[in-house]
């Protein structure tokens, strides 16, 4: 059993964004895939939980870089486990450029989702992984309560599409990044980086949901929410990105 | 010099489309992806290019596939290049499961542009790759001339956002092919899979730019054209697909 779990990645030209850096999008479907690999070899990835009609759902990320991989550029990422209990896991990132430096950290928090009640699950089926947990804390802070913008500067509307599945057949966790994203042109894309970003996952959207992105824009960062949009309109993801001039 | 070259990959589960298979969109980028990995490992690709002013640009892609990798399936790509001249070079491909049995192939074509003056650029910077041409064909068809549809029996229009972009800060040759498969909902998915696609590449997008996709059935088969609306529509990409009951 590797505590500790790693992986060497190179940033191909097809990949880099237009400012010649790894996507953020790019970077969280990657940290989201090294915790699904290292889970995997552990044996208390997705076979675990569907054995025991559960599975793993990401109910919050945070990722703190100090630059991006740039284009060509060799990467890796390292993975352990800092707790976990019945309800949740607690799993943390490194980020290494070529030279073995520290580029970034992220943090996530796992729970399990019963994919009878969809309800809440337990993580007992996987406690396996205790044995596992390193007493290390991540650098940097954990993701705060992120709550709704007050006000919005911007509110676009989105509908899901074939693109946003995942293979649970809801919306992909990386897409409501890319969606929060598309908000800004190029231009400014071109002038600022994001230097972090939290995202708490409330509710799953589906195909074919029609969502409001509301965003607000606070000094250096911008708070935002997803919602889809009702009498009562249900928060799917809320989020929050620091940014930091190029 | 590796006249052959090959690379193993793992199908995540986050990279996992729906109906729990390899999306298209992803195999589409995987193929660019070794392709110019191939090219910069023999010293004729991005940087060669660059240095002389010019960029390598992707000009027909057609893939077409017995069956696409399922979630958790090691599966690998080899490419190698069939012919090559001052204009262009075709570059193939042959797609395998974890057991070495092959499951699809690809042909691509590329070209130079001129970043002066935008146009046609030469090969003559990268002729070391007549090195390396292997007198192997691939078993599928060329790509064919693909003509604008004469009728539409559906027309979506659709603005270029960030995620679209690539590095040469013009839309992904990829976000094309994502953008047609999104012309369907999720159940004509789960019904059909594309058996084969072909592209071709004719001017290129930015960011902000309104598109028409103009889509005709005929049978099994789609084809579209994505549109520069204006007093004389500017085709972007033609593209065919072949759809096969699952």
């Amino acid at each position: 059993m590797e505590s500790k779990f790693s992986i060497n990645y190179h940033l191909t030209g097809g990949e880099t964004g237009p400012e010649g850096e790894m996507p953020l999008a790019l970077l969280a479907a990657r940290i989201i895939e090294i915790a699904t690999l290292h889970a995997d070899s552990l044996g208390v990835g997705y076979k675990a939980m569907i054995s025991d009609d559960q599975a793993w759902v990401l109910s919050r990320l945070s990722i703190e870089m100090e630059r991006y991989p740039k284009i060509d550029e060799d990467y890796s990422i390292a993975t352990w486990v800092e707790t976990f209990n019945r309800r949740f896991s607690e799993r943390n990132f490194e980020i290494f450029d070529a030279e073995g430096h520290t580029i970034g950290y992220a943090r996530s928090m796992w729970a399990a989702i019963n994919l009878k009640t969809r309800g809440f699950g337990s993580l007992d089926v996987v406690s396996a992984i205790s044995d596992v947990v390193i007493d290390r804390a991540c650098p940097i802070e954990k993701t705060p309560r992120l709550t709704d913008p007050e006000t919005a500067d911007k509110s676009l509307a989105y509908t899901f599409t074939y693109r946003d599945l995942d293979f649970n057949r809801h919306v992909n966790s990386v897409a409501y990044i890319r969606l929060l994203l598309d908000a800004w042109p190029l231009d400014f894309h071109d002038r600022y980086r994001a230097k972090r970003i939290d995202v708490a996952y409330i509710h799953e959207a589906r195909f074919g949901d029609t969502v409001e992105l509301r965003c607000c824009d606070d000094g250096g960062a911008t708070s935002a929410v997803i919602l889809k949009p009702g009498d009562e309109p249900i928060p799917v993801t809320r989020m929050k990105i620091s940014w930091e001039k190029r």
